[in-house]
């Protein structure tokens, strides 16, 4: 049994700043404090210890007050993401089987019409019921609940548990150290484990966060320069962001920032040479929901040394590589460790997430003599649009719902913003407009997930066994 | 499932400095190759993985490959103290039914005379034998046994498991923090877990030990006020000496000295604010062997405000006094988390080491309004001489095993150099002289356990149910 993290760290360390935003300050002691207050709240309102609630909002203290409150009451949260479609909402609410949706006012209108969540505002003005608050949590219980696409298209909710979160902050810690001067800037969504794994780490370590509701590219810019911050999460949009604007105002990182942590996919290799050119520390990490964020890390030692590679695992994890014999042979990337989630929810609760211990991450990959990873090819024609997984079968199925639509294929073109964007290429069987399937997708899916090109083509690759070859789809451009 | 933490780490951080000794450097992919080299030496001589072994030998290099030698082989270690008696060290040896002992050629000649012993030339000279590493650890795997007096007098062998280990230094990184530069002085014995504890730290965080085989006063303040080491680890006697070598050199602490951690007893409140002055940052800990290391640490900005406190509990542990219903009552201190051992081997291993999960230490203490332990008296009379636990019970079975002796009692007395030393109070039936008796127990105990004083009474103080009042012996000194 461990302790209750938000009770012992505001026991151990109740002065120190825990959250930061927009200049106002929260200490462990207070967050510990606001966070039962509201859990009495939810019990007033009839949320019970230990049940499913789905959970929304914008990054702001109030989402943080609300997770913790829950997390008292070891409700499992489903972690709604804000940028997605009421469709594709009400899939995940449905398949999670919620008892209740809570909600940040603002993003109310986001949910599907018929439901009737609770509003966070209702929670913070309700009465208080005392509850018996769990002192120890066992590292078994599901602390949260996250969707994420797969080969089939359909959200699969992955479990990630006490011990999940606990072991990755630990391997974390190990890799990259800690100082009581550290603050972590979280402009990830806190929705996704890039943003949510900041929250476990800080009540584990005890250091600060400096959250912003979005991303600001001239606070994080003078943040990292003014080392009013030690570390950030951030996906490679963002990186190209805080190295273009540094670069611009002619500033460097202040040697009190240590380091950024870049996931969510690959970083183009030209950044990693600037950021080292501006003094600006990164890591690539390789990792997703089912891990609970990283399993491997680069260090900034190693970045220019081992360029293009997400370097090795970290202390509690391993990796390898399906089937291979010696180093450098590519197969598909097995990882291992404490970190890894035990198992789906809903629709999928009878899948393994892991066979003989394994998860078998569908990425292809191999390890050089050295042990450092390299990400080849990502699963499933996998696309990452601004750090967002994008799976391509998700919004095949939505086009094929068209009643114009034949056959449809997606896949992945270049963009100098987002990294990579979804193009569609579709046999239609009667006519229809681009702006009709655009409209279409609009309503069915979130905005990022939306094809940013339509191509009418006569026919999509297939195999001799009819299967869609989505990596041959581009050539139809040519 | 956890990596073997040798093999993990030397994956990691192969070429980053492992160990220190006397300028000679080994990094963490040499201390692995030498590791299993002499695992391979231990399996050709016939040493099974799993078995059981005792191991002797003064803190240098050898005697950490072979510590890591057994661990690859998943041996459970008693860990021999060679300041012990032959008598002492045989009812060990007995008691842990070890397969065989591996002892320092140095110090072969400690061992109680008939045992036949693995000597390190011998497994260091001899062929090899592959054995199947094991390249996973599960965390309820015995690691070390160390063995502790209690109440009766008789040694008793703790456990301590892969778990305790890993459990103790990760939510101590959680403390004190973690930066690549840390070098970490070792000159507590590794056959406690003070010392035991600074490699299974070094090995999950990659951090250098810099090895002394014996404290060396001039060593550790040149090392202390150069920089050169980070961390120490000290009991009150070497603490002092560190001051006052600072002090008679002029110097003061380097500010790349980030801790002095205090532990095996209480530190006097005049070396702690006299280190203050010196810019030594002192963190004094409570903790024993049932605990694998620190329970509870007082951090350096708590040390004047808090003197004479054992600090706030370590991330994962918990503490409570028993029967206390508000702060600053006393009684005995009970801990719980994944630090404390499973239990203890041999004669006492149907003992459990707990009650409803807690541990109960026997130490008297209380917890102040804001969570800080104070420990009061120390469990069963217990003396604490220059680090070392000394049980008056077990002076006393020596003592009225002489012919002479009607009646003993044992109790600490205050000495400034070693904080207490053993003092006997003794009933003769026949006569006997102070040298008689003393070299009666230098012949069956360890040297410091020998008492200091010895006091002919004509009668001991006892309670109504003629139990010995321990306590009141100092007062037939008036």
């Amino acid at each position: 049994m461990y302790p209750n993290w938000i009770l012992q760290r505001a026991q151990l360390t109740p002065h120190r700043t825990a959250l930061n935003f927009e200049g106002q300050i929260w200490t462990f002691e207070k967050l510990k404090k606001i966070s039962i207050e509201r859990a009495e709240q939810l019990t007033a309102l009839g949320i019970k210890p230990k049940e499913r609630v789905a959970i929304m909002g914008p990054s702001q203290p109030r989402l943080i007050f609300m997770m913790y409150a829950c997390m008292h009451l070891q409700c499992e949260m489903v972690m709604l993401n804000r940028k997605l479609s009421k469709h594709e909402l009400e899939y995940q609410i449905k398949d999670a089987q919620v008892e209740k949706v809570l909600v940040d006012d603002e993003d109310n209108s986001l949910l599907p019409d018929h439901q009737k969540p609770l509003l966070f505002s209702e929670v913070e003005s309700s009465m208080r019921k005392p509850f018996e608050i769990e002192k120890e949590w066992s590292l078994d219980q599901t602390i949260s609940i996250m969707y994420t696409s797969g080969t089939t298209g359909y959200p699969k909710g992955v479990r990630q548990t006490a011990g999940n979160h606990q072991a990755s902050a630990l391997a974390s810690v190990l890799n990259i150290g800690l100082t009581e001067e550290d603050v972590w800037l979280c402009a990830v969504p806190l929705f996704h484990i890039s943003g949510f794994s900041i929250l476990v780490r800080s009540l584990l370590y005890g250091n600060a966060v400096k959250l912003y509701k979005k991303f600001d590219e001239e606070g994080a810019v003078e943040d990292i320069a003014n080392g009013t911050v030690t570390h950030m999460s951030a996906v490679a949009v963002m990186l190209q962001r805080v190295i273009q604007g540094l670069e611009e105002r002619g500033l460097r990182a202040s040697p009190k920032f240590k380091l950024l942590l870049a996931g969510g996919g690959p970083v183009p290799e030209n950044y990693i040479e600037r950021a080292h050119r501006l003094k600006l520390k990164v890591s690539q990490t390789y990792g997703m929901t089912e891990t609970s964020s990283q399993t491997a890390t680069l260090s900034n030692e190693d970045a220019l040394r081992k360029l293009g590679s997400a370097g090795k695992p970290l202390f509690f994890n391993q990796i390898k590589i399906a089937g291979a014999l010696s180093p450098r042979e590519m197969g598909e990337i097995l990882i291992r460790g404490p970190h890894v989630t035990p198992g789906y929810i809903g629709h999928f609760s009878e899948k393994g997430a892991t066979a003989d211990g394994w998860l078998h991450t569908g990425d292809i990959g191999y390890l050089d003599e050295e042990g450092y990873l390299f990400v080849v090819d990502r699963r499933s024609d996998l696309i990452i649009s601004g750090g967002e997984n994008i799976y391509p079968a998700e919004i095949e199925n939505v086009l094929l719902s068209h009643e114009a639509v034949q056959e449809a294929g997606v896949c992945a073109l270049a963009d100098e913003t987002w990294g990579q964007v979804p193009a569609a290429f579709i046999v239609l069987k009667s006519d229809a407009e681009e702006s009709e399937l655009m409209q279409f997708c609009t309503e069915r899916l979130a905005k990022y997930k939306v094809p940013k090109h339509f191509h009418f083509v006569p026919a999509l690759p297939r195999n001799g066994s009819d299967k869609l070859m989505r990596r041959k789809l581009k050539d139809l451009l040519k």
